[in-house]
């Protein structure tokens, strides 16, 4: 049995998100249908984690076990060649029968990119959240500080979606600057519950209108109560950028 | 009369380029109905110029003249509450009753966007032609070197559209190397035949490809043959950036 790895870039516009449906669209569907009529045979894609409907990747981690002839290149060159141009196939290759990618993923990168400005963009409309009112950036970036570290997230989890566990480690939490209005939030942790950077970064475009303070959105993390949390961002502006595994995973 | 000016950003991939038609959903069309609906007045809408199906703009001009009270404001914030999300309207001011967008626009500014690596983008296809084959930067960039001064861009222009006039000034033509394999050609001129940036365009790629020359390239510049360009660059990588007027206008 041979165990192929694969780096997927999409844009989610199209998708009812990741987890595979019966009646929609969604990526792990049309790629496990593609290596299905690739391979004619019954294949389970596992990915890193699901994305939420309208959410991109750049660098979504997925794998799939296989007997096959089939080297990795040409997965790669055929699931390309069948696919939508808005998935596509960025890396192939084997790895050990063990690896899988979900539950050896050791931790994630996530933006969230925001246009604050007075109009939004036709261009890029569907890949930022448009915020008119101007956000104090100084506010949220002192909030995003009380981010890193480990917390129970247990206020920044989908309703409906509970985890027995929801202690993470964030190791990096913050926003940058780009030209033409644009803010990215950037964070990196040991893995997310759902919803929760979209509920952070709802919460902190609060603190950026000045709704609350930025120790008031330090006291919601410590809370532990979804309540207390702000709206959910939309899922345009998110992208799972990349998924970290042991060196030589 | 009123006469009023416009700032428009759109995303051209939806639409039958800029000039109204009857049956197909254009740029010029979607916004002369709004205007009409608005003002409940026959309105002519002149853009500075056409852009072709699927190409974009972030600064196309165009004007119109009005008996109304409406205000400039009210006319920006009504176009934008009435046009779908894939046009922007990001400027409207009244303007002496003789300005017009297209007689009086002294030059414009394109930008064309390549992406050149061995995989396309899923999240971009839509602004930037993807080449597999690796492009010879140098090449490209000493080519385009030829484009700037006055000249018969007779060579560059779309079939089946003459002009009868076909001299152009170039003030700069060239390449900027962006990030992630994305290479921009960025071209000012006091005005551009019907598809000479993108025959400009395929023209260089074939350049960059090694299959011409720069000096060759310089050749079918002055050789007024269109039979002599390459092939049509595709139209998503194009964008109208900006349209100069006298200062004031």
């Amino acid at each position: 049995m041979k165990n192929f790895r694969l780096i997927i870039e999409y844009d989610g516009t199209a998708y009812h998100g990741w987890q595979i449906q019966k009646d929609d669209r969604t990526i792990q569907g049309e790629i496990q249908n593609a290596l299905e009529r690739m391979t004619r045979r019954k294949i389970v894609l596992n990915g890193s984690g699901r994305t939420d409907a309208g959410v991109h990747a750049l660098g979504q981690v997925a794998s799939f076990r296989c007997d096959t002839r089939l080297t990795a290149e040409a997965f790669q060159k055929g699931l390309n060649s069948i696919l939508d141009d808005d998935i596509v196939i960025h890396g192939c290759r084997e790895v050990p029968e063990t690896f899988h990618a979900r539950f050896d993923a050791r931790g994630k990168t996530y933006h969230y990119r925001i246009l604050n400005r007075p109009l939004p963009s036709a261009i890029d409309r569907r890949s930022a959240w448009f915020i008119k009112r101007p956000l104090d950036f100084s506010a949220m970036q002192a909030a995003a500080g009380h981010i890193p570290g480990e917390h129970d997230f247990k206020a920044f989890e989908g309703t409906g979606s509970p985890r027995a566990h929801t202690v993470r480690r964030v190791s990096q939490a913050g926003f940058v600057r780009e030209t033409d209005g644009y803010l990215t939030f950037r964070i990196s942790a040991n893995g997310f519950l759902r919803f929760m950077v979209r509920n952070i970064v709802g919460t902190l475009a609060e603190v950026g209108m000045g709704k609350r303070t930025p120790d008031r959105f330090k006291a919601v993390l410590l809370s532990k109560d979804r309540g207390q949390a702000g709206a959910t961002a939309p899922p345009q502006g998110l992208c799972l950028m990349h998924v970290n595994y042991e060196e030589g995973l």
